[in-house]
């Protein structure tokens, strides 16, 4: 006790004083100091120099003597254009931007020039790459190659070629290095120190994911899918409803002049340390939660609201370009998005990155449920629905990301696709990210890896059940539909403007022996199921598939279908509501309660005839119109129902594109629009573009009186050869998501 | 297509408008609306009222008939007095609150009393539970308990007993039902409707974990562990050195008035769904990360800077109390933490929710290092430590909770312990975060199970890798000390006041068989190794374990042995650096440099005496001394190394405390201290408290001259009866963490 080691001079007892000083000014900014060293280095854009001489003696007197006898750099070519061997190689020749682009795991080429022949038994020099602030060998931060044998760091490098004072050097960096931007230096070693270049914006160079090499975790072995999963600039979308599939073009533009940079200054924005950025896992995983704006002011605000009016409509974008621009640029969340803006800017992420992707849509997706394994609907004790308590949404589709990577943190077999969301869930405990998960992980119930695979699980298999109120406020169900949720997973095929069902990715066919095991697997790791089975009801409805134009009337026929050999009398309810495709009803225009009898196996229709005056006014944004019909047999008590959406066709834009085209020739093309309501159309946007020919443009009319005709002509003058498409959309509060497209080709 | 089904009416083409008009005022704020019906129920001090009268006809003419023939509630006892046998069976009798407070899965009993003798054949009634806004049976919010067998919730109900017109029901709640404040209302169900008891406070309920009942995923089957880790409100927790441990006395408080409230506003601020806190996954996960303020604004801000000007030092702390009901009332993250703090106070959350909980410590915790198995220190070619390049850190220890509960999640197997962590992980990609993660995933390499296994794999089982940085940049491993991270791991004892070594459930021992395997799964998971092997240097190097006290002078002497049967030469490096518990480095105060000969298997020891002047002025909070000692053998090339920290002791506080000790007799503590220091200590803060006898308090000294003493006698009135203690700190910025404590019994 060290009172013992020392003898205190006797001293006035200090005297307490009751109140501590007033802190003064603003609370200190907390540092990392005593934490750790150096702050982590989690930005692309810092760099620190490194010296040009780090000498390894101190000077004589007189200084250093001149090192001209020494190899001197003259001059070094990155041989980074479009038409020579490092993007053609590399397949980066689309990307529109002033550096070198390659993939790591493959071999490229720089040439250096120097003031002398280079003499492999006398010079000693090393090309030498860093990323991030502190470059560090041990962290590969700080990657030196050597030309010799002899001597080889993590990435590989060799002479392939001597002429004069010029060598081509090749340079293979390691498939699992970090992802970014690098710099380039030549540094050569003499007797008294390091001679370096000096640092220069030209020798900056872009390492990416490589697809197409079997030792980087993305490999992806089927050259079709890499096409289209990393070099497709056009994508199809697709919505609506299940049984009326509705498609949408999108413009990812992930070769765009700028795309790149803002890719990786969404990574820098999410202060991902530098060294995490060559897993595929955690790049996808940070990338979901950077790509939405909840926690950490990510690329995109969500919307669900009907009111865009300081932002633009998630129904009025053609393309990603615009929205990581925007973002990269204003350094703030660009509004607005719902799930398949998300999805779209998520994948042009990731196929910028080299990251194999593509956009799944899946119908009728249990939504914000948190995993569990019910929806629940709730019916009054007359079998009608009770919208006040009914607080589950099912929508009438989700969209998401698939991206492809081995998992080598999970046991074999997991691999492969791998489920990502960049979707803000609003129940899942605050989980504003979602994936990786394994598809095959999914479909086998394997719920227990990382990461959320249990949410997506319950997205595609939850059971919705209807509950019957009772006087006393308790609930019986009283019937699961097992089938609904997760009726079909769509994506667009590789190569073809068509669609690709791959529900069978996600879920063994419904009411196969593997179905249940693997629902039974799944309850294991801890989601509930309803399990109360019921009697097959002797009576049915069914609503019949319509396809009916915005603005249109239309007759809607509920069948009733008597499978016993008794009358029945059916008390029924025929409701219809303007939904969100969220599947949250924000209007209910419709309502019939017809009681109908029916004798021993007959069937009856009961007709109701749907005039638009009554949906119009209450129109939400993809117009979806949806009808529950539920009715409850007099003889058995039991409750029967049946469900239909219907998603009204909108009136298209023409597009129609001059003749001709050739690379660098003007073009034209004519936005054609007639508004074929008996109202006008005010705030209207139109939105223009396409890959390879045309950024991203607008128009904005204030008025289009009802039954009048728009005309844009645009010129253009197309960038490069190949078959395209100009896609456009209308948008204004009363009318979302028309749109309209032509395809073209361009002769070199 | 509708445009054909429309004839437009011919009108003025209209023209586009260049601008669109500029948008005024602010943003709209986002809303869930079209998103879900209604917002999910996140916060538990949000209620609805349930109606209290819901009529299932239509009054007639006249109103309704009176209702005086039905049942009437005159009475409600919630039986909620400590000594009443429900508190007493729940473990609840230490709360202090107004409340009843019961266990999940456990019955309890409540009185009601009518204005007549209740009739089971005529009268129908249920209690009824609520929780959170928008009640709701079927998501468990709202839950009705049923007097009758034939009529039955998930909660269990029945009368036990019956006199006059008072019936005492027993009711068990769910054992998996959500944790937190309910309401209780009684519903009388006439022909008219059902009419319910008037909403009144004192009729709410706390429901908490039940570590006693079998059917609860916290079951703990072990009477002393339960009485340790969810009943102790005065804890030990262990930090200095491995080879020199030092302990620290907490009072976590978790019985204190306003702490259970203070807990449920924590959830409440992370806007976790109601929904989700029956799951002790869940919520210990997200108490996780609301614990600290990263992103969700949590309840303690760490600094480690040892600038706490505007704050509360973390080594001044003596509880939890304060901490939570400050953040409570401010609604304000609290300043300041390091792991200790946010481990404790994370503890106090944990127990007093009734999830088992305990604070373990980590000694030379691999941090900061994402999951990665390797951490670096970085030697110049002499050998000698080259500190601006070595950017990883070893804290000299860490804290984290082991909370203990099932994990349906997972595979069997890998329920029990869990590791949870509140401290802020700086490079864990964004991971503020951390656990729960199963300590059996951990000792067997399972680290590819939810959530964080891996990252707390490597702080046990991290290897040093000692780099050598050559001239031209590059790095070559010269050595590699696979013993020396995750030394030991040390909790309390359960029901004493020692310490417990639980090393063996982190990790099979050093070198063995299981100890191999285990690492060489845990690489199939993608952790990386250092792999290289190194010949054993035949020259070693010892640093003496030593204990001093700050301001005393003391020689260190480095032993160095020479194994092999020639001379050798040891170029050795001496570098003392006084460093945070973090093992940053603040101030290098010695460097010795001599050139040792030794006779063939000779050993020598180099004395060198380390003066308090050179150290004094430099100390950081908890007053670390690091040496390290390296050495390069000239004969061999190779490098050796040694290591020590040394943790100077601090002076102590003395407590005196008066004779007695009764329930509600005053009594008197005495805090002395002497500054045993030549010079003066400056605005100096002295903390006291103790479970059951006194609440915070603190004092404020301005200035404490060189070697004078103060006396700090302040009185205090036992609540409770038992033994318990009264603990102090003294804290400045020239000298931290000194604590002193006292031993006391209180007769009843």
């Amino acid at each position: 006790m060290s009172d013992q080691d020392t003898t205190p001079t006797p001293a006035p007892t200090p005297t307490p004083s009751s109140v501590p000083p007033a802190p003064t000014g603003p609370p200190p900014k907390v540092t990392s100091h005593g934490r750790s060293t150096v702050p982590i280095a989690s930005s692309n854009s810092d760099t620190t120099d490194v010296p040009e001489f780090e000498p390894f003696v101190l000077p004589g007197p007189r200084g250093f003597p001149p090192l001209t006898e020494f190899l001197d750099v003259w001059e070094v070519d990155m041989v980074k254009r479009p038409e020579e061997i490092n993007k053609r190689e590399h397949h980066t020749m689309l990307y529109n931007s002033d550096y070198l682009i390659v993939r790591r795991g493959q071999e490229f080429q720089v040439k250096i020039t120097f003031n002398r022949p280079y003499n492999p038994a006398e010079d000693k020099f090393a090309v030498e790459f860093t990323i991030g602030s502190s470059p560090q060998y041990s962290k590969g931060t700080y990657i030196p190659v050597f030309p010799t044998k002899e001597r080889q760091s993590s990435w590989e490098g060799h002479i392939k070629n001597t002429a004069d004072n010029t060598i081509t050097m090749g340079i293979t960096p390691d498939a699992n290095c970090m992802v970014g931007k690098y710099h380039m230096y030549v540094a050569v070693v003499t007797p008294f120190g390091i001679r370096r270049t000096r640092r220069d914006e030209s020798r900056n160079l872009y390492i990416l994911f490589n697809p197409w090499s079997s030792d980087d975790a993305v490999f992806l072995d089927d050259e079709t899918e890499r096409q289209e999963c990393v070099m497709t600039e056009m994508g199809i979308i697709y919505h609506g409803a299940y049984d009326d599939i509705a498609e949408r073009n999108w413009n990812y533009g992930q070769f765009n002049y700028g795309v790149l940079d803002a890719c990786l200054y969404i990574m820098d924005r999410s202060e991902m340390p530098i060294t995490n950025r060559g897993d595929p896992v955690k790049v996808t995983r940070k990338a979901s939660a950077m790509l939405n704006s909840r926690d950490e002011d990510g690329v995109l605000v969500g919307n669900w609201s009907g009111d865009y009016t300081y932002g633009v409509a998630p129904t009025s974008w053609t393309g990603s370009t615009d929205i990581l621009l925007t973002y990269a640029s204003s350094k703030m969340p660009v509004s607005y998005a719902q799930c398949w803006v998300f999805a779209a800017v998520f994948n042009t992420f990731l196929r910028c990155l080299g990251i194999p992707s593509r956009v799944v849509t899946n119908y009728f997706s249990a939504h914000d449920n948190d995993g569990n394994l019910r929806t629940d609907i709730i019916l009054d004790d007359n079998g009608r629905i009770d919208r006040s308590r009914t607080k589950d949404s099912i929508w009438n589709y989700h969209c998401w990301n698939e991206c492809y990577m081995a998992r080598p943190d999970l046991p074999a077999g997991f691999g492969g696709w791998q489920v990502v969301d960049a979707t803000p869930q609003e129940t899942s405990d605050g989980m504003y990210r979602c994936g990786p998960a394994s598809v095959q992980a999914i479909k086998h119930g394997q719920t227990c890896y990382p990461f959320d695979a249990a949410f997506v699980f319950a997205e595609v298999n939850s059971d919705v059940v209807f509950y019957s109120r009772q006087k006393d406020g308790t609930m019986a169900s009283v019937k699961v539909n097992r089938t609904h949720v997760g009726r079909m997973v769509l994506t667009k095929s590789p190569g073809a403007m068509t669609r690709r069902d791959i529900t069978d990715q996600y879920k063994f066919p419904e009411g196969s022996k593997e179905e249940r095991t693997v629902l039974e697997k799944a309850e294991e790791y801890g989601c509930q199921r309803e399990k109360s089975e019921f009697p097959p009801a002797d009576v049915e409805l069914v609503l019949p598939t319509l396809e009916v134009n915005v603005g249109n009337d239309f007759e809607l026929s509920l069948e009733i279908i008597n499978n016993s050999n008794q009358r029945r009398t059916v008390d029924a309810y025929i409701s219809g509501s303007v939904v969100y495709y969220t599947g949250v009803s924000s209007h209910e225009f419709l309502l019939r309660d017809p009681t109908v009898k029916i004798g021993p196996n007959q069937r009856v229709k009961e007709m109701v005839v749907v005039e638009s005056k009554y949906y119009m006014p209450h129109l939400v944004e993809q117009s979806n119109l949806h009808f529950i019909a539920t009715g409850k047999v007099k003889e058995t008590g039991q409750i029967v129902t049946a469900m239909k959406v219907i998603t009204l066709h909108n009136p298209k834009l023409n597009l129609v594109v001059s003749k001709g085209g050739k690379v660098n020739e003007e073009m034209m093309v004519t936005v054609e629009f007639t508004n074929p309501f008996n109202f006008p159309l005010e705030g209207v946007y139109i939105r223009m573009e396409g890959p390879g020919i045309m950024p991203p443009k607008f128009k904005y009319y204030s008025l289009i009186p009802k039954g009048s005709s728009l005309v844009w002509p645009e010129y253009f003058t197309p960038q490069r050869a190949g078959s395209t498409k100009v896609i456009a959309t209308l948008d204004c509060a009363a009318l979302r998501q028309v749109s309209g497209q032509a395809s073209l080709t361009i002769e070199a």
